[in-house]
């Protein structure tokens, strides 16, 4: 890439940037409009710009988020949110001390040298030659004692993350410390998960097996037990009826909208019976749905019954009428064999993987080996299935396997695009449903909650973000020879890298601006949901509950979020010193993500669950991890350099263990189990022990009608009596 | 080592076991020698042969060591020596389960091949060619069929290890459960030590503050807490008092006897009041003695409560009225941050090093890892330091040290005779030191009880041994050469070892039976402590007091004895096919050593603490480590006959290490912590919380005048009106 094209890249990205400001500015303030850019507060039941002053000028949204505090944060989006901004405040914070320093004292170090033809012969480079490179540490002769200036901006670029990791890992921890000791009542903290119940001994019911274990060890703190059943069968049930609900719904709705038309009769919806609605006897919509619906009640009854009977599983929820009691006993061995009585914290009721709980321990722990080969296996040779994948999708396989598109793909013009774009579509379809597929093998390890899947997933994804385009691009072209030469001889690895790095500064730059302009572009300005939501309301909704469902803002999206921002604090620490220029670049994308992201989560996403800031421990390591492969890989330019106090890198990457080893040793537990200090915070009210076990049972289980008898299978009242407390 | 001299070390060792025997077999039935022969039961307060059948024949101890059950090891002499009896059967039924198929398959098919030329020109054997190795492996030709055969016993041998294991590790924890859940009430199920208490607020003091802060947790569950305080003091003051309380008791009874003899006046006893009695003015000792007692019982008061008032330090004791909040507690995270009161089980109060107790969570970190390093260079270097040592004993250095023994060493032969056995003396002075050393250094690490430090030491020592011992042995005299092929090619590791190790056969097995043979018969006899206490009593012994420190038996010393049962447990795997006949051997030193064993656990020794099993994890992982050494020396020793099969192993070290990793996950956590289920099993009675809680207090801060008011300062007393629950 020569500069010019690095200009245009650069000056093309701002343009969309600006572009997709303007249309927000444009469109934020309409009231139309005021389901997708304001979801969040109106679901909160706030009017959306209630405490916001009016008028509203074009920029007031930046004046808002700037105004928010955390606590504003929490109390709309979750701690989650919170965290992840402590996240980006952090980065942002190490960025601009580090850029303080380096840019003022290692650009003019870099630019008075003259090495820069020999650099250009020395490094990969691929034809890069400009004044970029002039600023950078390729243009330092080798051995050269200016080269110190490179070490020591090392040492300051990660005593500074050291300090402000250190205090944000503080903060982080305090705050999950404060929301843990709130007092509210959260269900969650007044049960635990219970899974690998032992085989039932002769007469007794998993039920009441369960009760009579937690009565002997906790007597009167233990209040009541759920045990898990398998509910897919009466789930379907369930889905089915309110689908018919649903269509019931929209039917009259058409209906009543008729009648408001010409002719004050109206003229009643039909529908056919067959096949997704298109094929059969057409017979009238509201009747035939009203009779669908009156059929599956019983059956959802009855299968309810039936699952609450016959189809209880190995793994229970207990409930205990204290927090500290709940926090001890998630913390406790319980049975002498660790397979069996494995209890834990319990998740919130909404974020509950209810089919994995009753998967067994060693089972779980043979899931989890396995899934990890297999990501580990997809990580490193990930190119192997996009290759099987191009291979099927060239045309003449394609025409085999779907002989119907051959009259289309045999038209020329088509055909060539076709051919010269299929492998990089094929390749974008893979990478899009990445993050998913990483979703579902985390799940497929049994792990029991959505918010644990979620930090599972982005682990994976982080990994394979950094591994395979961080890595993966720098080393690209020279790909096989570096093979043949890490063969040879494994140590030259760091060599090759560092080597490698220089090249790709300008790459990454763009890279990174074009992530910030664009996609922070798109994020605020909402065009795509914006464009969905007015399609959808004016073709296809008919009730309020359509409407409401075509602007659900979903989530923020943590898991694929936050991989993509440690693939960005990955390639600026490691090109700091190497091309200073890349830090303000690297600041502004924590500086819009953080202004963008807040206006985001104040106003539009709604989160799905709240683990408390359990991703935090996992974001902190994957800094300190691209830390250390910073100073590893600068160890490696440095010598590379032939610069002969290259060693004295060394020590840092050692005190980068101890300091990772002190902060996992201190904090980490903490985030695992919640402290019995925090626990034993006094509540603002008794809590109310049956609202809080009625949170748990799943929906489809809780249908209306039921009273509380027909709970007696599964669901224990051992303590009925405390219920009233 | 040639054949001849090979069978005269067995013929040796074992006449010094029949003479020992005979010894034995003469004395112990002496009611003079009961003391030494019995000290267990006479310490429990029983006659010592109660329960015996008399007349007592030679090998009446015989039967009464056979028809002993667990149960009464349990009784007579703990939970952890149960635990190293069912370590000594289970390794002996791997033996035997191993001997009973390996003896007849292996030895044909070895003796009738005809490879013994070839093989002793390709073994490093040391001369050793004799009828020996005619059975042993290296008999066999490479490439082999008949390598099957050592293949398949291989696999043999690791299934019955595991089946045995897993059958013990379950019998261990079922054990332990039991002990656990026993009725009895213990002072340490009731007890956590809290470390790491944070810093006093103002106005507060320790005690105030942990016991708020336990009280707010714990609400009436929560009995007491008891500072630590820096005892270091009035240690010394009460150990001084103790042993002039001694001294008054021996003149006394010195006094009296002489009153006894010749005229009924008797002449009083006189001392030295200068250094060790040896100098100064000769005065009465009664007087003397009882003036030295009046003046150190103020003294000590005085101590006692400015220790009790002004040198608390940052740890304490926490009781609680129930078992299960106390195991719960032990398990729980308390403060947010887990460098803060760290909580944990309390230890026996016999055993607690209390003047560890109070070092900081990152110290003990921190001392941890050094010693650790420490350990792992003192094992691999371990030459350096006994050559260090044995260039300063040479003479002419030690004449230059201490002048003094100049004229002794001139005398010739003396010298011939120093010079040659300096430098042996010196390593067995190291070698002999190095367990209290390995005590010593575990214990700096900051371990709060004496059986955990015994553990750690037991490690270490384990490792020491098996690497310097075994593998030592193994490749000494080859091992320049194997250092410089190591280094050429680090794979080679295992065929060096492999290679080595049946020119070694004929010294280990004289090594295993020199061990228990002599061994054992000393143990058995008990010849040293007899002829000690004997003299001890004639001249020495003057009180009753003094005469039962004469004969006070110790414990079994698991200590060095575990590590020195896993060397040759090592040593007989590693063996069991290169040369079978070494099975034998290892049958009868683990059938001897139950056999004695027992009866000194019965009769002699008297344990110090109790753990409830917990050194069995590591004796469990420590065998599959020699199982996993023999695995992989196996498949070095069939890949270096150029046997095609030899890969056939791997799978097997593989399943080693599942083994490992399954069992560990299984039943670890229940050694660490008691499993809440069984915490909760009933008490025979309400426990007196006001004796467990006296249970914990010094000798030295107990002294008899005290009265309670004087322990609030450190001994906190919140619910004392509980304490008579």
């Amino acid at each position: 890439m020569d500069f010019s094209s690095f200009l245009t890249s650069l000056v093309t990205s701002f343009v969309i940037f600006v572009v997709l400001m303007l249309v927000f500015i444009w469109l934020y303030r309409k009231q139309g409009n005021v389901v997708v850019y304001y979801p969040n507060r109106i679901l909160k039941g706030m009017d959306p710009w209630q405490g916001y002053p009016s008028p509203r000028g074009p920029f007031a949204w930046i004046r808002e988020v700037m105004s928010s505090t955390e606590t504003d944060i929490i109390n709309f989006s979750g701690l989650d949110t919170a965290v992840y901004f402590v996240f980006l405040s952090t980065v942002l914070g190490i960025l601009v001390l580090s850029g303080i320093v380096l840019l003022p004292v290692l650009l003019p170090v870099a630019a008075t040298d003259v090495n820069i033809k020999s650099a250009f012969k020395n490094t990969t480079s691929k034809g890069t030659f400009n004044d970029f490179d002039k600023l950078s540490a390729g243009n330092v002769t080798a051995q050269s004692p200016r080269l110190w200036a490179f070490l020591l901006a090392v040492y300051w670029v990660s005593f500074v993350t050291y300090y402000l990791l250190w205090k944000a890992y503080n903060h982080v921890s305090a705050l999950r410390a404060e929301a843990l000791m709130s007092s509210e009542v959260k269900p969650q903290q007044f049960a635990v998960l219970v899974r690998d119940i032992p085989a039932v001994p002769k007469g007794q019911t998993i039920k009441k097996q369960v009760d009579l274990y937690f009565e002997s060890i906790y007597h009167d703190e233990f209040y009541r037990s759920m045990v898990v059943t398998n509910n897919k069968e009466v789930n379907k049930i369930y889905e089915e009826l309110e689908g018919y609900k649903k269509k019931l719904a929209r039917a009259e709705a058409i209906y009543a909208e008729s009648k408001k038309g010409g002719n004050g009769e109206g003229t009643k919806p039909t529908t056919k019976t067959g096949f997704l609605g298109l094929i059969g006897n057409k017979v009238d919509s509201i009747d035939y749905f009203n009779k669908k619906i009156n059929e599956l009640v019983p059956k959802l009854e009855a299968e309810q019954k039936v699952t609450l009977r016959e189809k209880q599983q190995r793994a229970a929820l207990v409930f205990f009428s204290s927090r500290v009691t709940a926090a001890c006993a998630a913390q406790s061995l319980h049975a002498q064999m660790v397979d069996k009585w494995m209890v834990t914290d319990a998740p919130e009721p909404r974020e509950l993987l209810w089919s994995n709980l009753k998967i067994k321990f060693f089972e779980r722990q043979l899931r989890q080996y396995l899934i990890y080969i297999l990501v580990a296996l997809t990580i490193l040779f990930y190119m192997i299935p996009i290759g099987f994948i191009s291979a099927l999708t060239t045309l003449s396989n394609l025409k085999k396997l779907l002989p119907f598109i051959k009259p289309v793909v045999d038209i020329v013009a088509l055909k060539t695009v076709l051919e010269a774009y299929l492998p990089q579509i094929a390749l974008l379809v893979f990478l899009a449903m990445l993050p998913k597929l990483l979703l579902f093998l985390s799940k497929v390890e049994g792990i029991p909650s959505e918010s644990h899947a979620v930090r599972a997933a982005s682990g994976k994804y982080f990994y394979f973000t950094v591994l395979n385009v961080f890595i993966g691009v720098t080393l690209s072209g020279t790909l096989f020879s570096t093979f043949k030469t890490i063969q040879n001889n494994p140590k030259s690895i760091i060599t090759v890298l560092s080597n490698s790095l220089p090249g790709n500064a300008t790459f990454f730059v763009t890279f990174v601006a074009l992530k910030f302009f664009v996609g922070y572009g798109l994020e605020l300005s909402r065009l795509v949901p914006l464009i969905i939501y007015h399609l959808k309301r004016k073709y296809l909704c008919k009730t309020e509950a359509e409407r409401k469902e075509a602007w659900a803002p979903g989530d923020l999206g943590y898991g694929t979020r936050i991989p993509g921002d440690m693939l960005v604090v990955t390639i600026v620490f490691c090109y700091s010193c190497i091309a200073p220029l890349i830090i303000p670049f690297g600041v502004l994308y924590f500086a819009l993500g953080w202004i963008i992201l807040r206006n985001q989560a104040l106003n539009v996403y709604v989160p799905k669950y709240e683990s408390y800031g359990r991703i935090w421990p996992h974001i902190f390591l994957r800094v300190v991890a691209a830390l250390i492969l910073y100073q590893v890989t600068m160890f490696g330019y440095i010598g590379s350099k032939k610069f002969f106090y290259a060693p004295f890198i060394i020590p840092l990457i050692i005190i980068s263990l101890i300091f990772a080893f002190i902060c996992d040793k201190k904090f980490y537990r903490s985030f695992c189990n919640p402290a019995l200090e925090v626990a034993s915070h006094d509540l603002k009210e008794t809590p109310n022990m049956e609202h809080i076990f009625r949170s748990y049972i799943p929906k489809s289980l809780s249908f209306e009608k039921h009273d509380e008898d027909q709970f007696d299978d599964a669901l224990s009242h051992v303590s009925r009596s405390q219920s009233s407390v």
